[in-house]
């Protein structure tokens, strides 16, 4: 993918992460999260030759990597008594019902009604509020926001706000601290929190390519388009990979930083996810094995000398349907 | 409990396992085990005040600690052409088979009628012929034997035998890289291969404490009785720390270098999973979970300034058990 022109890169720089916001996050959230571990394998494990760090993300709190943006959202500005509220496919939602309760704020959560039973219940677990509605999470999002007007309570974007991106970019900060031998970077993307602030971080020195399920090409099509554009929303990941749209602030980091953006089908999604299971004992969910995905089915081949890093960032699943 | 004295300590030097075998045996298999990464985790989450560090060996190869010394045996030793044979409550005869087939010999793996299906699976998905047959594994251990001394096959010994001790050691020499900080280390006890090494390698430097089921209790009774004892075998975690007696070279090491061995009730085993899945999203099997179990408890109350390493040692269990 060819860079941008110089002019709007420098007309979007305010609106950039930086790796200096992304420092201060880690500093900001390094006693509520979990510096999660990485597990480095030998390319031979998965039938190739280059290694490959899987950084355990679905080990955090909550189940996903979600509770790094959210918790560094909800550090850096005031809080309403009316507390907070948030749209999400469910990871989301329960991590900021997490955070919510660990600094003493109600929550208010709208997810859609394909957002598993068991996500629902564990948002409900952390004492939220739970409104399920909408078919898409784009439709939560909506009805979320006409509650906000109403209730003032502060906005938890699931992707698209600076604060959130820098905590999602700690991901990349850990990473990198404990493989920086790493030359290319797989993360899955929905509405690009993750794969915005882990790019940011990075900025160049390790290439991070995304990983979008078929059904969900956001990102794929967002930069073919040259800005976001609508995308279908579908398939087995789709409760945490399906967002309509990408966030406006990751594309420009993504425009800028990423260099790649490749297709699973959602078969080779429930293959990393048996695989996962079988060969590592780890339950992931389909958004939590797509990254590695990429990489099982030949969508992303690693050039010669690469050494892989995969975000495995999700397990809130049926661990009975993964092992069956 | 106290020390032994001086003169039988010196009698057993010559079967004990030392740091610089256990060294030895980290050279010798790295380039066919994992290094498993530790879960950092603060006291809080998990209701009390010490830190905690979580060797996750469950992603080990083949879903528990047993290929370190299954690896260590079969490379220290000449291989016969009949092949190697060894029994097992499940676990050992996986890493057998496993290590088999990467050194290209036969394996044949003895297990008793109470090993899961999905054991029994494991050990013939990597090309080992399978026997099951006893009630225990000692009974399978000695068909085992009946048949060994007819095809001349190399024994490899579920835990009593200095290279698979050293090579359970290995665990010890990464943790204590990994987290150096620790006092404690909680270990869950079968026949005592993984806890002897362990034992072995930190020597004193961090108490080591053995964890058991109270339907397992071999290493309990034999530290009670001065020498290894019969024991019951049976509860749910009977089919991974289910032996008759504790090794004979492990006791050495335990009477010297292990600080304690409490028991858990079955009930505590089965918490300690649902909370490793629930908190953790790690599937651990009864065995895997019975050193958390200790600390979760109460079996074991972690002294002021404590930080405590606990072993998950193995993950080989049908997830849908854990999480329903």
């Amino acid at each position: 993918m060819a860079a941008l022109p110089e002019a709007p890169l420098r007309a979007s720089v305010s609106a950039m992460v930086s790796r200096a916001d992304i420092a201060a996050a880690s500093s900001r959230i390094a006693s509520h999260v979990r510096h999660t571990p990485v597990l480095h394998i030998t390319g031979a494990e998965l039938g190739g030759s280059c290694p490959v760090a899987l950084k355990l993300e679905l080990l955090q709190l909550t189940g996903s990597f979600k509770p790094r943006g959210a918790f560094n959202r909800l550090l850096s500005d005031r809080l309403p008594a009316s507390g907070v509220i948030a749209a999400s496919g469910g990871n989301h939602g329960a991590a900021v019902a997490y955070a919510a309760r660990a600094l003493a704020v109600p929550a208010e959560i709208f997810v859609p009604v394909l957002t598993p039973a068991a996500k629902v219940a564990r948002i409900a677990s952390y004492g939220a509020r739970v409104v399920q509605t909408g078919e898409t999470y784009a439709e939560a999002l909506t009805a979320s926001r006409l509650c906000q007007s109403e209730t003032g309570a502060l906005e938890v974007h699931a992707y698209d706000h600076a604060d959130v991106l820098a905590g999602q970019g700690t991901v990349a900060r850990e990473l990198e601290q404990d493989a920086p031998e790493l030359t290319h970077v797989l993360v899955a993307t929905g509405g690009g929190g993750l794969i915005g602030g882990m790019a940011a971080w990075y900025a160049g020195s390790a290439r991070v390519i995304s990983v979008e399920p078929e059904g969900c090409p956001a990102l794929h099509d967002a930069l073919r388009a040259g800005r976001p554009v609508d995308a279908p929303v579908g398939g087995v990941a789709a409760d945490s990979l399906g967002a309509r749209q990408v966030g406006g602030l990751m594309f420009s980091l993504a425009q800028r930083f990423v260099t790649g953006a490749v297709l699973v089908a959602d078969s080779a999604i429930v293959a990393a996810q048996r695989l996962l299971w079988e060969r590592f004992r780890l339950i992931a969910e389909p958004g939590g094995a797509t990254a590695l995905a990429a990489l099982l089915s030949g969508a992303f081949v690693p050039p010669d000398g690469a050494r892989v890093g995969v975000l495995v960032c999700g397990g809130n699943t049926d661990p009975a349907k993964v092992a069956s």
